[in-house]
């Protein structure tokens, strides 16, 4: 199966965006063993809009579009694919139950504009959106098959998995074999070194083995083709049973797993609870764990202690640690542990402080200088130097943080 | 002029990178008064290459390509370029002088296959390369002027600049237009809502005015045509003061101002300080609030109590008003302002309370319920029922309380 992806938006050809749903969108068509030709992007106008949907429906048996799907007049997607597959627009009642049911939670009145977000191509099946008002569709013609997606990265995430059975069920009946892969996220080493303890799997064939660094941990992605999904997986275990046994407790998750809620899930499994105290990271270790839906039942309060006066005043480090060892030591980070432990009486104590830049504090100590503890029935406090700017290092203090108290809740 | 931007690269249509050069260029295309019609991406494949060259030249008076100019044999731009030009390929002895200097300079010899890349089509104007062996190249031909550009961003940006001096005189000779943006950022509307408010200004056609909504906010961009950059700030100007007039303080700032930001020089600017109490946002006001370089001026402390415990004990929360109001109500986000201003003896206090979900609370409010309130001079608490998943409602909620306390700090 050939596929192409169209993005549709003059934001795109001013160059306000950079296209990173081509990106997303290619690598998933990747994982499922289809070949992409071109990616086309084209502003929001209907003449031009048709004539690359056209080429691509000519080109391609599969066209991802993206953008478009909005309430304004310059949203045009829904008229262009019409256009394009000769099935005319008609009002879905489902979109409309939809819209009602949005504007009802936010309690606005839809306008008359948000209605164009009702119609679609005769013959289409709608995708939902969790996180906004318009709806994706796939519509199959004699042409291409269309998927239809809204420009907005987080919802066209969500919105593609659905679009992705479609797919399958296609590939399915074309091919007799499937694509299987297995993400394994690791933290606490980076890629470069990964990539020695396990240079020897990298050069596999089937499976292969692949390595991406994102921001504060590495992926493995582990990809085998065979003629059904059990041998696929077949050929898979073997190689991640490797790669955990070499890598151990680095390996803190799989697939969509996100650390954060790793985390939380061994806390509620546990029925043990969490307060934080933050300094360098703002909110931002309390921010990541109350992502996790449910998380009311372990974390009691983090307190963002910014200043030396609120360190001294709301967890009681002594005021001769920090005029001595500074806010940035590893005797700070222990006593703002045990001091906001102390004050809210949960099982765990996890503190973050540290110099995220971009300059020193007056100790002028380094850039990217953080100390991490945990207190429960032990005490562990870590140093690290990490690189980056002032979000990035926040963000990898932040990630060091929850891995430690990860590691914690292993023993 | 009318241009297209044309990626040549496998690794772009595999997903491994997303096509920022396309982004780049266009930013620098409008600057230029440019307009691009197309971004168009394909692979290694000489036959596809040549048919997208060959339409771009059709469709565009300007042709950017970008990649495909290395020394290996999927290296394809010379060739292709020279087949849409008609211009055959000749020995390039500047090319070749390069070549000899970067190879004695890294003490290497050169390889076979890099002596394909002192090839290049009849009439090109070559484009120095500081940054590595791969020349670009500038073609004028019948149909279309080629500039022919690197793949890899720091080569690319460099010689795009060369590439630039030609361009610029093309355009004197043909037209004398640039185009000019401003972006303007507006809080506490939608984005259909506020289309209404300016729908007479989005049909313009010189300035046009477009409308793109973000997370949390929705934004403006007002684009005019004109002579110079004088002339065409001047067509803005007047659209801008009455997008300005109408919406008065919902527009929180422009270009690259972010909310954050906006607020934390205001508290800078006046020398005032403010402490936070979140609930549902769960650290995220702290979290981007200390992305602002310098937060430690402002910013005392930020109390995430995200239990009832918690915003009794640290925020003097009275029992009976979570008994009976409830911990998401305008009593309770008002007391934790208060509580928190008190506490840490701040100007300003400012506090967070409501459902993020997916579930409800005990008391069974609505899933998007956040109460905001803010303590200072005044004190003033908002309701607010907000859309989409938990991380949309907690995004949401941050934005509010950003834009509460800057209204708040604009009186």
């Amino acid at each position: 199966m050939k596929a192409e992806i169209v993005a549709i938006g003059t934001e795109l050809l001013l160059g306000e965006i950079a296209n990173t749903n081509a990106q997303y969108l290619s690598l998933k068509l990747a994982e499922l063993g289809i070949d992409v030709y071109y990616h086309s992007t084209v502003g929001d106008n209907l003449v031009r809009i048709v004539d690359t949907l056209g080429r691509a429906a000519e080109r391609a048996d599969l066209v991802i579009v993206t953008g478009g799907l909005g309430p304004t007049e310059d949203d045009l997607t829904r008229q262009a694919v019409s256009m394009v597959s000769n099935c005319p627009l008609e009002l879905s009642t489902k979109a409309l139950g939809h819209l009602e049911q949005y504007f009802g939670q936010v309690c606005r009145p839809a306008t008359k504009n948000n209605l164009r977000q009702a119609y679609f191509p005769t013959g289409s099946v709608l995708l939902d959106n969790p996180r906004g008002t318009a709806l994706g569709f796939v519509l199959p013609t004699q042409r291409a098959l269309f998927i239809c997606l809204p420009g907005v990265p987080r919802e066209l995430y969500v919105m593609f998995e659905q679009g992705l059975s479609y797919l399958r069920k296609r590939l399915e009946a074309e091919e007799q074999h499937v694509i299987e892969s297995r993400v394994l996220k690791v933290c606490g080493i980076g890629e470069s070194a990964l990539e020695e303890q396990i240079s020897d799997l990298v050069g596999l064939a089937n499976p292969s083995v692949a390595l991406y660094a994102k921001l504060g941990e590495v992926r493995i992605r582990i990809t085998a083709k065979a003629g059904d999904k059990t041998q696929a997986q077949a050929l898979i275990a073997p190689v991640e049973n490797t790669v955990r046994q070499r890598l151990g407790t680095m390996v803190y998750g799989s697939g969509n797993d996100e650390l954060e809620e790793v985390v939380g899930k061994m806390l509620l499994a546990k029925r043990q609870t969490l307060s934080i105290a933050e300094s360098c990271t703002g909110g931002l270790v309390g921010h990541r764990l109350t992502n996790v839906s449910g998380s009311s039942g372990f974390l009691k309060a983090s307190l963002v202690t910014y200043t030396n006066e609120a360190k001294n005043k709301l967890l009681g480090v002594p005021q001769e640690v920090l005029d001595q060892a500074g806010a940035v030591s590893e005797v700070t980070a222990k006593r703002m542990a045990c001091g906001v432990r102390d004050l809210m009486q949960t099982d765990y104590g996890l503190a973050v402080t540290g110099i995220a830049g971009p300059l020193s504090d007056v100790s002028g100590k380094p850039v990217g200088l953080v100390y991490i503890a945990v207190v429960g029935e032990r005490t562990i406090v870590e140093e690290h130097h990490f690189g980056g700017d002032r979000e990035q290092i926040k963000y990898r203090s932040s990630q060091g943080a929850l891995d430690l108290l990860r590691r914690q809740l292993l023993c």
